[in-house]
């Protein structure tokens, strides 16, 4: 049986980059692979079935939900997403590792189902660059945009829950972090007892 | 005050190659400070004080051993030899990553002295290789030849107490996985939980 793989849960707050910093991430190692979510919105122009989103309907979703075969899943503007369970098992039983690339509440969600994953929090490069992204894309209202800052730091604040703390300050920088995270994930000791053990054993004998 | 930096101790059985990595991971990481040990033995020509050990008198050596100034000390063949706390400790206030390359027993008291430390066990490309090198090594007493073989069993089975297993296939290779261990360190939350809590008051203040 192969070694299991990691199941590598990136996030962060919104527009922090952790889209680009993935796909960059996939193209630098070709032994990961994205998860692809469920969702019940309609396919976008371009957009492919299995490439970008398994589309299902919202009862196939909600059937889903029921047997538990999420590992996360929130509902957005009336649409779910979710991210598949047992797709994501049988790759990590083959030992691949896996990427899911969510937002901080599912990837609470994903350290309750699988608190062995390896939890990856990504901060922008400045505190002042969080509060201007949020600043830009809020409305004029004064307590919307308070509540939009005070969610920020909430989800920040939140980070401590992870494993790895990485700032984007350039996508290059971030990925080669990342990289290094899964590469010294893998050479754990609790992840290579059996080596160990069949080492000592051939050693000895 | 900088952050504090990480001890990595490197060990493994005899013969591996942790001279060799060491150093070569000491030229790739120019972050890195090398600890440097006390012994009571004479320096050979073209050892220098200060670069391959700190050259003292038994007197002095067990004087601080009484003073507790050892993460880990041994006497081999009427020497002594042993790393120099208050240096390191020094060293790692500084932001410095220190690492030490030593054997099996001294990483064993590394581990009690300083267990936020960061161990990693290098291992030989097979348990054949390692065999063969102890049989290569050895007299032809048979008796000895098992007790060795034995005592490099025991080593290889207690390397479950370290954080990391890197096999030493190739040096550079090596050499790298060391260098992600120490990166993906650097970049645990426990490490940055002083990063994250201003970044989390300033977006939200």
């Amino acid at each position: 049986m192969a070694k299991p793989g990691l199941l590598v849960v990136l996030s962060g707050p919104s527009g922090v980059g952790k889209g680009t910093v993935c796909k960059a991430l996939l193209e630098k190692d070709p032994q990961l692979v994205l998860s692809v979510s469920k969702t019940t919105r309609k396919p976008r122009p371009g957009e492919k079935e299995g490439l970008n989103y398994y589309f299902v309907s919202k009862e196939e979703f909600e059937e889903a939900i029921l047997a538990q075969d999420f590992l996360e899943y929130a509902e957005v503007y009336g649409h779910y997403y979710g991210t598949p369970r047992q797709k994501v098992e049988k790759m990590l039983q083959q030992g691949r590792n896996v990427i899911l690339e969510i937002d901080p509440q599912g990837a609470l969600q994903v350290m309750k189902a699988y608190p062995q994953g390896v939890f990856i929090f990504l901060l922008p490069p400045s505190a002042a660059d969080l509060r201007s992204r949020i600043i830009l894309r809020g409305t004029e209202d004064q307590e919307s945009l308070q509540k939009r800052l005070a969610a920020a730091a909430q989800e920040v604040a939140q980070a401590e829950k992870y494993n790895y703390v990485v700032v984007n300050d350039r996508i290059e920088a971030a990925c080669e972090r990342i990289y290094a995270i899964i590469q010294a994930e893998m050479l754990k000791v609790s992840r290579n007892k059996e080596l160990l053990q069949a080492f000592a054993k051939e050693v000895g004998g």
